[in-house]
């Protein structure tokens, strides 16, 4: 199997830590993908017209996104469940946390796209400060969940959880969030035991 | 059950679809919710900080998110398997198709975004255009896919389907996705015998 990849790309990040925990990253093959708004990327919108990292392109040449759907597949092909319980209220509870930091990255990025990537004097403040509003509220939303959440065996959520964080260090590194928010500081200090987790971490900004 | 519910909105839209095709639509209370990035709604960010339609509000007060993994609830309340095929390769390429589809739409709601909520000074055409591509070239994924997408059973990506062209309707009038996509048209109005689809279109613009 073939991933798109980036290492600046959370959500790519978040497919490599996922490969990792389940004993399946010796059978994917990285291939470096370049993206950015208003750049166009001909070879790569030919493999997904949405221009977005990652995808996993499948031996028989299937083609599967997005980084959520990649970790389903990967989760089934390591035996199912295992970091997407398989049943329960549990299994709608981490799917709705993974849904949230989702869309948290999401909001993250229209940020930096809207403070370094758009031209400077198109640039809107209000926009700036509503996505970025939703990315520390969804946070916020994880603070007082830390030891539950540090309870469970690894799943989806923790992973996207680490990935939101370490995209925050990555691009808004005077953002505050470890003064904010000890308990995800302390999450994210344990998260980094994992080697998956350190070695993905992004490259100095 | 309560859905937040804009008649505007095609992921609630999506939803909606889903709900009445499984038979579950009387148990599901719509609650209006309106977003507008820029523009606070605190009610609204206090049940979901990504201020996005639509959460699904569990009788036990459990809310999930987002509009797909509320698809994915409502297809195991109906039993499992109606709308996303429980196993096979199938599975994958319609998991596939949807997210595909969703990017779509993210992509156009960028558009309408920019173009029509964004000051008009700072409006950035590289941006629309680059958007505007991603969802009309995902349209034309499905331009030679549609004889076998209507010789299945209804699932989330036929579903989806209608709920982009619907929306491309809606927002983008003068795209011209009917002569560009003849299969697409075809497709869309093969939807649209059923009430479900009819019922939930956009209102006029």
């Amino acid at each position: 199997m073939k991933l798109s990849f980036s290492p600046a790309s959370p959500f790519a990040r978040k497919v490599r830590i996922a490969a990792i925990e389940l004993g399946l990253i010796d059978q994917i093959e990285f291939f470096p993908a370049a993206v950015a708004p208003g750049q166009a990327n001909d070879e790569y919108s030919q493999i997904t017209p949405l221009k977005k990292l990652p995808v996993l392109i499948l031996d028989n040449g299937d083609v599967i996104l997005d980084s959520y759907v990649i970790v389903e597949y990967l989760d089934e092909l390591a035996g199912g469940g295992k970091l997407i319980p398989a049943s329960g209220p549990l299994r709608w509870k981490i799917k709705t946390d993974h849904s949230l930091l989702q869309g948290a990255l999401d909001a993250m990025l229209l940020c930096r796209y809207e403070k370094m990537v758009r031209p400077e004097g198109l640039r809107w403040q209000a926009w700036s400060d509503d996505h970025w509003n939703r990315a520390w509220t969804a946070m916020a939303r994880f603070e007082p969940q830390i030891d539950a959440m540090l309870a469970r065996p690894l799943d989806i959520a923790q992973i996207a959880l680490a990935c939101v964080l370490g995209y925050a260090d990555f691009r808004f590194a005077d953002c505050g969030w470890r003064k904010a928010y000890p308990n995800l500081d302390r999450f994210h200090q344990k998260m980094l035991e994992r080697p998956s987790v350190t070695i993905s971490l992004p490259p100095a900004a």
